[in-house]
């Protein structure tokens, strides 16, 4: 690792130059930084300096910087720029992170804001505007290089070279034709080995994937993870070209999508990371606690109609977090195993009815297993043998059934086009916390004159 | 989307070639499709027509469809290829496939193999396997450029058509000293826009991110997601070039540190996908789930400690399942905030500390909001105010703790650099089951005179 100065020091450093007014050292440090460290260095620094510190950077500089802002602060950094210098930030900026930070604004907003940039800048954002949330057509750019099937191999690099800053990332060029349709693609590398007088025509693949705009984001990052693409060409319904879609923002998909899968797994409540004020954080969360408050309910008022049985057999109370618990755990495994498999797999009818059987012999299995260790748990410790029988029956059973539900209900879910993880673990856990109360008093019940 | 005929239309397709012997008609298809498509298909013709498919295809298109086939396969197909096709594809693989596909054989096996192989090859594999499981040295490759500092433009350029099959990925190439030290990089439009003559010392950037070779590899995951990097050179202690990582072996790391996090947090058990057999997938979940029945034991055994409250008032039996729910799911929603958080943010201790009081407040807020509606519902449904206050209080208490627990517990284990996932979710649940029963049934024990 090349020797760096810690972050921490750094930002003590920035701060001294800022109060001293040393432009120069400042830039010299700051400058060196990438993007991401100069925004996590801007987030660091307090809003005093903010002020000086915007008039001192480039246009350049700041456009580059902003998308890796805090999604919550890049509008009211937007704000304190002012519009001699918002404006042509707004116009430089990728088309896919301005379309990202516009997104929560009002319509009024995006208007308004649009309605100072350059027209054809504001045609491309609200362009990628129309398509829906978390489509291919969302996370695209238009800042890609094309080159028309009518050009030679010499044209080509020429239009790459005036374009070097457009094509950094790629290795690899479209070519359309006149309908603007993707027709072929191009690397670099045949670029480089074909002479200069070849048609491009004549040296391009023909065997071009691509993603149409209206596609969901995680399919698309399945295809970056297949083929190990740097990036894929989108079209719309006519295979026109509209827009390539690199990697990098592709790495920001699947981190968001298993951060969305884990979210619902846990009902944790959307977007809260380690900066989230407490109260929001709390606001957050509390919606899901109080739904499963009230299912809770339900499990109570099930135990209240067993209430004579308990009165009779207090013994059966000390089984029920364990039956409970462990028919949660399993729907849990169950459910987690379906939605990852989701995430990196595709889902035919075949597939998921070989999961089912599949979850269902694994429910048997762990059902006997566990059902007969805390069958003679049970006998032991209490010394009814009848008991035994109740606590080990009822766990196989809602073994079974609870790996069957948190398998069925994320298949179902997925198959109408749900998000699978909306059957959350807590909600998975509380629906078999049910099935299993009610299965184990059920069996308690008719074996009540034998158990006292 | 280019017109495609449908894999499991193309499947039988191909099968029909293979029994018709139709060579041409089966490589048409076959070679038009991406490796991970060839590898598909493969896995879905029957094993009976593999050894004739295996005589039809060349070296190379084996070599880059193996690394696609599931990993226990893979071994398989090596030892059906026979060693005189075997060899040239294991000297040929990307040293980081081969890597990985070899970590789970015996130290005589990988000897075995890697005795019959070119010797530089071997060599190269065995310093890969020489690195720890999960760090930068074991995914990088060793098919990569460099430069040394002394070249022209013009020489490297050369170099670049030379090994252009190494180079497809990246448009940088790394440029090295005589001691084989890193000491810069070099962008192909920096060489596409410079005299031939010029050093490219004279226009590399010295600014170049490194990787240490026992880097972890979620680590160098976060790098590529921060910097938007397609490649990343690896250094040894030294600072001397040893390979480098390209995205999409990152992109394979961050899927899989994604499912790890959720097969501990889930308490899953490793490695199940929808293609693991059922009595692998039960034996893989059971240990588990045995753990997690005998901690649910402990709750049992406190709950008959409470044997004589519970028989004088049957009601607080009712509210038990709530209390222990409630606190499982604030603590598994902290738990999964703090992990995920981890997977995307360097923890220092100030911002370790700002989390746990953050969620100390949040326990708070949710404790006496859910606190307040419960004893309320209470008060209400069995007409008893003591009986309110006990399960209001109760809930206080236990969501802050079961909120604390769940925050506390990973960062410690963060802290002494386990993995923060072991503390999984049905674990941190079966924790807070406990904690939570001892105090609902400890504040019931107290107010025992004004219940009955």
């Amino acid at each position: 690792m090349v020797a760096e100065i810690r972050a921490e020091q750094l930002t003590i450093a920035l701060i001294r130059q800022l109060k001293e007014g040393d432009r120069k050292g400042f830039l010299k440090l700051f400058l060196d930084l990438r993007p991401y460290d100069q925004a996590v260095q801007f987030m660091d620094i307090p809003k005093k300096h903010h002020q000086l510190l915007l008039e001192w950077l480039d246009l350049p500089t700041i456009t580059e910087m902003l998308p890796y802002l805090e999604p919550d602060e890049q509008m009211e950094f937007i704000r304190s720029l002012g519009p001699d210098k918002a404006i042509p930030v707004l116009d430089m900026m990728q088309n896919d992170d301005l379309a990202a930070m516009l997104t929560d604004l009002s319509p009024e907003e995006i208007d308004r804001l649009t309605g100072l940039m350059l027209k054809e800048e504001a045609e491309n954002v609200r362009k990628i505007l129309d398509y829906p949330v978390e489509t291919a057509g969302r996370i695209m750019t238009n800042r890609f290089v094309w080159v028309h099937e009518n050009y030679t191999v010499g044209q080509a690099v020429e239009k790459l070279k005036n374009y070097s800053d457009y094509a950094e990332y790629l290795n690899y060029t479209y070519v359309i034709n006149s309908d603007k349709q993707l027709i072929g693609v191009l690397s670099y590398r045949q670029l480089l080995l074909t002479d200069a007088e070849t048609p491009v025509r004549d040296i391009m693949s023909r065997r071009v994937i691509s993603a149409d705009a209206q596609t969901d984001q995680e399919d698309v990052a399945k295809q970056f993870a297949r083929y190990d693409f740097v990036a894929i060409p989108v079209t719309d319904g006519d295979n026109v070209l509209v827009g390539i879609i690199t990697v990098d923002d592709v790495i920001d998909v699947i981190v968001q999508e298993a951060d969305e899968d884990i979210e619902m797994l846990m009902a944790t409540g959307k977007q809260i990371d380690f900066r989230t004020k407490p109260v929001t954080a709390a606001m957050r969360r509390l919606p899901w606690l109080i739904l499963l408050l009230f299912i809770g309910l339900v499990s109570g008022s099930i135990i209240s109609g067993f209430e004579d049985t308990l009165n009779q057999v207090v013994a059966l109370t000390f089984f029920m977090p364990l039956i409970a618990g462990m028919t949660g755990n399993t729907g849990t495994q169950s459910l987690s195993l379906v939605v990852r498999g989701l995430a990196t797999e595709d889902l035919d009818l075949k597939t998921a009815i070989g999961v089912v059987f599949r979850e269902l012999f694994v429910g048997i299995i762990i059902g006997i297993i566990c059902g007969g260790l805390i069958s003679v748990i049970a006998f032991i410790w209490q010394g009814s043998f009848i008991l035994g029988i109740v606590v080990g029956a009822s766990l196989v059973i809602t073994l079974i059934i609870g790996t069957l539900a948190g398998t069925i209900i994320p298949l179902v879910l997925s198959r109408f086009k749900f998000d699978p993880a909306v059957a959350s673990g807590p909600l998975i856990t509380t629906v078999n916390d049910i099935l299993s109360l009610l299965i184990y008093f059920g069996i308690a019940t008719m074996f009540l004159n034998q158990l006292t």
